[in-house]
């Protein structure tokens, strides 16, 4: 994605073009994932007659698409065979233990996709056409498919923010994960310290995936699950920690203080919250990923943003929070805010 | 777009996850230009409030609109005001004589869009999951719209296009111009020779809005019409130059050389077929617009594709046409390809 102000831009057609053709990309991206056009790239030779035979697709079809995703740099071709680029190798072979293949069915899910066909209506009444909250919505089956295929792309994430959500703490610690999804932040916090029990809170069917995780990762002894709504379940308590993993942007400033203020509510005295937010400059259109992001949250929610550092930290101190902090996640557009119960 | 080979891109995960989010690039341009937004912007003074009372819209979804069109580089943002770029001053602002913005309506049209979310099936049979020849099926209402909007886009190409179709003729001149659209390549031909007699084929409903186009360009006297199937009905003749503009892509080469055959029937021994196409490089993946164009006919069409000055050469000599030569025109990505009866 382009970052932008006007001095970077000739005046070019192509772009209008281009941006209108956009969607086109995402389109030829999700078919080649399920076709798994790239194992059979990853595999080779690479021609078009063999992946067409392994993607049990036509060589017009197979022609057209990986000729396709090597202009858009997501193929790579040499003497009319078709390899892997950098990216495709490692984030698009399911061979590959960093593939992310899987979000494509999370963000090509009609519940994500369909509010976009309609978001002049959207811009002009400023909330999302879906029913009720939105993807918010109590029981949203959204957040299943969220869990299960967002987790690879989430992960490299895990480590870093259990890292900063600990801070070198010893001892026993209670830890709740409210909107848990697939559940690996708070599990990578049981990872990280053995002493540690978390309390996964979300959706039950969202729930279930979690608990499926934390087996997988061994911790199970140690994780217990709490259905429901995060503004409306009692969490127990108190905590030492609690995980607010991209969840704010999904509410208003005022439903994001009654929300920290719950929170506040449920941690011991110097106890800690721990946001994972898409968090643009003051600027809202830097950097790029955490910037766009927000159209997001107008598509799909009522009253959602993505915040500044400056408008989080406002609503921590609303909410009762001191020393608040920033941590820019190494990989990927995510940061992770801190602060203390006081 | 990017250019691509595999050097040119490290590993990067945000391309897979903006490439699967790139849909939300054409929905918002599309929203933009449906809500007249860029003709606000030019009129100023730019900030969130006024947008949004001139755009009939909501100050959330203005806001996070802009902001969103800004890090695409289709606005730019200072001091809180959202400006335009040069790409948008000149092709999106309806005060601009370049604009093109019109094409939001071509290209959302659903009859080019609904495809693209059944991409996996068309890959997988090889053809466009539409009725019928797809959009090439008789009377498709599509080119109505494409004539009507794809015109603003059309019109740099087709003083250069009369040029080279021209080469220097004096005299009366008999001009066909096949799947004539909006019109505008054979009404150049009569604006740029006073002797020229132009006959224009395509469906009915697409005529009319060639004839308000060449009587608007005052060559209305000039200018008749042919209603029908370019592959069925008797083109008359004989001509000395046949315009065949953007519509060798539609068909597999065995249709094109047949058309062509025909084409070389109604034309005077020496006489010109000039084609207007995507004509990418041998490589098919460069460069980029007109190797990327092809998925547009994989999706849309049976048997249609972008084909090389080699193909096309190939198809030429078969029909019996003799000197072929390739002009790229000077802006945008296509190519004129002459041959001459024998």
């Amino acid at each position: 994605m382009s970052t932008g102000t006007s001095a970077k831009f000739a005046a070019s057609p192509e772009l209008v073009f281009e941006t209108l053709s956009a969607y086109q990309r995402s389109a030829a991206l999700r078919a080649a994932i399920e076709l798994d056009l790239f194992r059979a790239i990853g595999e080779g030779p690479g021609d078009v007659a063999s992946l067409a035979g392994r993607c049990a697709a036509s060589t017009r079809g197979i022609r057209i698409l990986c000729d396709y995703l090597t202009v858009i740099g997501l193929l790579a071709k040499e003497d009319g065979r078709y390899l892997h680029t950098p990216t495709s190798a490692a984030f698009l072979d399911p061979r590959s233990p960093a593939c992310i293949a899987s979000i494509a069915r999370f963000l090509g899910n009609p519940v994500l996709y369909e509010p976009y066909l309609r978001l002049t209506e959207i811009v002009r009444s400023g909330r999302t056409v879906l029913e009720g909250g939105g993807t918010v919505e109590p029981e949203n089956p959204v957040w299943v498919e969220f869990a299960h295929s967002m987790a690879p792309m989430m992960a490299p994430m895990a480590a870093p923010l259990g890292t900063i959500a600990l801070n070198g703490s010893s001892g026993p610690l209670r830890v709740l994960d409210i909107a848990a999804g697939h559940g690996l932040f708070g599990i990578e916090i049981a990872k990280q310290h053995p002493e540690a029990r978390v309390v996964a809170l979300d959706w039950a069917p969202v729930l279930e995936v979690a608990r499926g995780n934390a087996r997988a990762a061994g911790v199970l002894d140690r994780y217990e699950t709490l259905p429901g709504s995060a503004f409306e379940v009692e969490y127990g308590g108190p905590y030492d920690i609690v995980l607010l993993t991209n969840f704010l942007h999904h509410f208003d400033p005022r439903e994001c203080v009654r929300l920290l203020k719950k929170v506040n509510g449920a941690l011991k005295r110097g106890g800690r919250v721990a946001a994972h937010e898409f968090v643009p400059n003051d600027d809202r259109v830097s950097p790029p990923m955490a910037a766009a992001f927000r159209l997001v949250m107008l598509a799909g929610t009522v009253g959602g943003d993505a915040y500044t550092f400056r408008e989080i930290a406002a609503m921590y101190a609303d909410a009762g929070f001191e020393r608040v902090s920033s941590h820019a996640l190494p990989a990927g557009p995510h940061t992770v805010v801190v602060g203390h119960a006081a």
